[in-house]
């Protein structure tokens, strides 16, 4: 049986190389996309959704509807950082993750809130989110949200 | 002299590559960034500046510091898409850019508004926003935009 | 019918953005494979090969095999380049494509011989390079080649 | 004082997330060189040269001026990889690091061979590789090497 933490939260260090960097000396704002997906993709392992089954399985895809996304603060070559993302929110087919990366201990760096929906890759149709996601954080469920 | 349009708008098309693409078969989320930077770059080219003159220059480099984007339909491989980004905002150190992808003659697969500021790299302080493109578009100045 | 060049070659005009460089100030090594692989699908598609044949076709997927790549001369911010990709060799399944990155009328920055292999893609088996590249040049063809 | 291992190797953990992968179902060929620096990267800093060192410091930055990278065996979304990186040449400003990706226990399905050179990057100059690598590993150094 999966284990569910009740907090649905993961926290996944990350260190900055110089393909995330550009001309201007700090990390490219795509690069940030990047290290929150690892983030999602974590928690959503954590939280027993592998990319193996997400890819092939029969909960459908999770894919981005919407990013809305904050610079704070810009990340430069040799930081190193931590991404925290948590689960906020869950509807019929979406669901929210909400995303920080911070220095260890010090200022939120970036900040960002990401609408999923879950999808049928082959026929581009959205279904039904996970039965097991919604019976166990049933306060996270948002009655108007589709 | 610089001309600059009265409608400060470009469009840029954009093939799809291996690259771009993931495992689902479609266009990956964070490559529209990519694609709308793309957009952002000649749209300031086309009003007077240059990328040469964001790294060097006078009037700061621009950085985004907020997106919005929605992911509306998926891209393909194998699929043309046309970029079109528009100045639709001007503030005192910010402004803002909206841009679409889109096939030619076809549905928007994605919108996304970005908020940039003028920032001077070495310092990491705003800078106050090109007077010029104040001057050509007072219309699109907002007050309380900061 | 599709048109086969004498000379399989072709030269694409690429542009630096500022995600294509890092904070050492000039385009990142994996940038220029990015590029190659551009000039690859222009030459491709130039010859009768279409992304979407790729993925779906007959004639399986090229897939890289084997890449030599020299960084001569760095890539700035700013400049403009040219990538150049030609069929350089074929075999029974590989073929080779030579490219080089340069300056218009300018030194080469970049050269790089890639060897791909035609692959089906579900059973990932080397299949029979077409034919009908082989039959139009058939001065590339070198017969130890796999 | 820095620690300085005999073999001058690491290992490093690496897992696979969608945008590594493309349309093909398997990582991108580019990717690999991303792997494969994080692994650099990691042996740089266990042999005391940091990134920070690299963009700032007296013994220049190292940049790769030529990869040798052949593609053995595709990895797969929801894979996890080992990426071992080792130093295996000196010279007098040039340097060779060997690396594999392979699966843990499992066959290698990537080898590169890459050549860097420490580079001056204001001045673009190469510069004399530190002391401290050559005086340790002697038996590296090759004569005819520049």
């Amino acid at each position: 049986m999966t284990f569910l933490p009740d907090d649905p939260v993961v926290r996944v260090p990350i260190e900055v190389h110089f393909f995330d960097t550009d001309a201007g000396g700090v990390v490219h704002n795509t690069v940030y996309l990047r290290w929150i997906e690892i983030g999602r993709d974590t928690l959503a392992r954590q939280l027993g959704w592998s990319l193996e089954e997400m890819l092939r399985g029969d909960h459908g895809c999770p894919v981005v509807t919407r990013t809305e996304i904050d610079y704070l603060k810009p990340v430069r070559l040799g930081q190193s950082v931590v991404v925290e993302s948590r689960l906020t929110s869950l509807g019929r087919v979406r669901f929210v993750i909400t995303s920080t990366v911070a220095t260890p201990d010090g200022p939120v760096h970036c900040r960002a809130v990401q609408t999923l929906a879950a999808v049928d890759l082959k026929r581009m149709r959205p279904v039904r989110l996970r039965a097991d996601w919604v019976a166990r954080w049933p306060h996270l469920v948002q009655e108007p949200m589709s």
